[in-house]
């Protein structure tokens, strides 16, 4: 039952290759988007991606708005400068004139966003796995979202995640109901390019840390704090 | 500023077609975890491709246990199978005859597990990103999840992630210091194979949605509830 895998040759050295080459060059992209539609059977791609992640108990719980409406984007435009201009309230001197500086969003320069939701308490995959640790159905939804940013930037094209927003004005706008979970906001779509390196450490924000500083072996360690 | 993109082509069809393969192919395994440890580089690859994640400010908060001490392994599987039985008393019937059957979790077969771990209040990133939705750090971990099960499929290695635990308890074991979330348990080796289907559907448990279903356009509709 289980040697069902003759079908899978292993994944060669070119293919492996382009894995870790998605993962090293998969960048948050808040600028640069060129003002072109991504074409329909693309985006279904790319929400194909997503639909094929994990879930816990199979429960699938992910559902997906895409929102190409100028009028809708405009208004999800005015509720992210509002928090905008709440958060660069929270900085003072240096950091604040830096914080001010950055590029957040490309909301409206994006032809396409996507907000993606969770139904965490579906009854799909009858509770499996989620006895104990329940906050996996919206991990689920996650990892959906990482498979469609690696999928986009194999197809060119860049995404970044806002959550720079008031969630519950959010809701209202898209009208999404009470039971469901709102996980992310995203936008989408052909860029310029993509940088080398995360904008938050091309402008000076945050350094990366080594990889060395955050693993333990069969206990966590205390030094194990950047 | 943003033109330093010079080095980065565009995904040939074959690297594309392999990043599409690897979700495609990627499963949650829990049987045929074959008793060779994996080389320290391998593991290397696989946390660098989870380190690589995006994350919110760039404050990078995930943290790594790696766990290959046997009694260590032991006594997570003794937390399991104490959880695991009180899930299974919530069932009845045929269901609860089925869910017996399945085998859920590599505990003790996968020669090495991983606990993966959030710093959720961490300073780094100063804030960014996560005034609104502060949520997003926890999601940072899942999303440097995601990256390891991809980069791990396509090196032949499965990947198993077992939330049917007492995190108490797993925190009491593995010395988790109050600050950090639980986020992940996983079971890491190489396997027999990879099966076409979901376990939970090769067993029927489950059966996976149409992508259709969980799609609207610029807002919420109605229908779009599997």
């Amino acid at each position: 039952m289980v040697s069902d895998s003759v079908d899978h040759p292993p994944f060669n050295e070119t293919e492996r290759n382009a894995v870790y080459r998605v993962i090293a060059e998969r960048r948050d992209v808040r600028r640069g988007f060129l003002d072109v539609p991504l074409p329909d059977d693309l985006i279904g791609r790319l929400l194909g991606a997503a639909h094929s992640a994990p879930s816990v108990g199979l429960m699938q719980p992910s559902r997906f708005i895409v929102i190409r409406d100028y009028g809708i984007r405009k208004a999800v435009h005015e509720i992210f400068r509002a928090a905008n201009s709440r958060a660069a309230g929270s900085y003072s001197g240096e950091q604040a004139e830096r914080y001010s500086g950055l590029k957040l969003e490309g909301i409206l320069e994006a032809p396409q966003n996507l907000c993606i939701l969770c139904d965490a308490g579906s009854e799909r995959g009858h509770g499996l796995g989620r006895h104990t640790m329940p906050e996996t159905a919206i991990y689920s939804t996650v990892c959906a979202i990482q498979n469609l940013w690696l999928a986009a930037r194999s197809e060119g094209v860049g995404v970044g995640w806002v959550s720079i927003l008031d969630p519950a004005k959010l809701r209202d706008l898209l009208r999404v109901p009470d039971h469901l979970t709102l996980v992310a906001y995203l936008c989408l779509g052909y860029v310029e390019g993509f940088a080398s390196e995360p904008d938050l450490e091309r402008f000076g924000w945050e350094r990366r840390v080594d990889l060395k500083a955050v693993v333990s072996y069969d206990c966590y360690s205390e030094g194990c704090a950047p």
